[in-house]
């Protein structure tokens, strides 16, 4: 029963988090919203900062289960195409982390360490996926290319979110379009058959 | 005199929120930092949120003028070169407003009208270039591609700041690698001669 209410904190807390902004909620209203006392609250998270450590600590592992060094195993583009929607959608699950990172991270330094981490872990992942598709045939490109490649793949994977944000008037979170640009700055170095795979994926997902 | 005292305050609001997050800056903190009363502080500004919109203002004036629709006369690598580093440079002056961006944004609908602006008129200012390198036959990409480049190019310009800032540890703020990272997104599409200029450039920053 307690720790039925703990995650139903947690989930309480996601979800006023992701509406509203974390900065703009506090342990109160999340008590209020479930008809809990602020007490009770207390009692399973003695801070707001203890709360949000909780949430990350379970992003955290969704994305290390997703991340990683890719097997042997000859990467295919529509592979590459799913892991990517599954990283997205964890992001959109979690967005109340992306949308406020800097500060975030600035606030909680345990925080922006294992932040840093996962980013570390993606840019490798990242390399990983296109080495793999350079070796098969599939893709040309220099060293420097791949590498000004994948610092970008992340860079636009870890802010697609805020960017969408501010620009769009209906701020609706799009992980197809994200997945969209993503595979566009891979595009133009893969070989004549593998692009024409991917130009029809891209067809496809264009709206 | 008064005028003095002024802009003597944005300076040194400026310098603190770039320094340390304008959400851990207060107008008190600002005062003492000058030596003069809150009392005068509040004089010229009535609220912190009457600060950040002069500072915004000075900001947003710098960028228009930098952007906008290029002219008839045919765009050039370096050019473009040249204008990112401008751009960036102005970026990394206002830091502040790109570190806590949706918050801000959500906090101030104005700012984040005005902001949406900037950013709608970077993505004409960046099709406009690259059309321009198209017309010029400098470049091959169709329409869709092209698209991509271009939203890509706005959503790296806009936050690699941020990007930078969690992911290295000593967070220098680097606009030559931010330039570096935008170029490499156009440098599969231009034809060879371009291609081989844009290398050489890309070889001479990369450190």
């Amino acid at each position: 029963m307690a720790r039925d209410t703990r995650q139903r904190i947690l989930d309480m807390a996601l979800a006023l988090f992701n509406a509203d902004g974390e900065p703009n909620v506090t342990t109160n209203r999340i008590a209020d919203e479930m008809d809990i006392s602020p007490g009770n609250l207390h009692y399973h998270f003695r801070t707001k900062q203890d709360l949000i450590e909780s949430l990350f600590s379970a992003f955290e592992t969704r994305m290390l289960e997703l991340l990683g060094p890719v097997d042997d195993q000859q990467p295919d583009i529509e592979d590459i195409w799913l892991f990517l929607h599954l990283v997205f959608e964890t992001i959109v699950e979690y967005r109340f982390l992306y949308r406020d990172l800097t500060e975030l991270c600035s606030r909680q330094r345990s925080i922006q360490q294992r932040f840093r981490g996962i980013l570390k872990l993606s840019l490798e992942t990242a390399q990983s996926l296109l080495d793999g598709l350079r070796r098969a045939g599939q893709l040309e490109a220099s060293d420097t290319e791949l590498n000004g490649v994948v610092r970008n793949i992340v860079l636009i994977s870890t802010f697609w979110l805020a960017f969408d944000a501010v620009l769009e008037r209906d701020g609706q979170a799009n992980p197809n379009r994200a997945a969209w640009q993503v595979m566009s700055l891979v595009a133009p170095y893969l070989v004549d058959d593998t692009r024409e795979q991917m130009q029809e994926l891209l067809k496809a997902y264009q709206n």
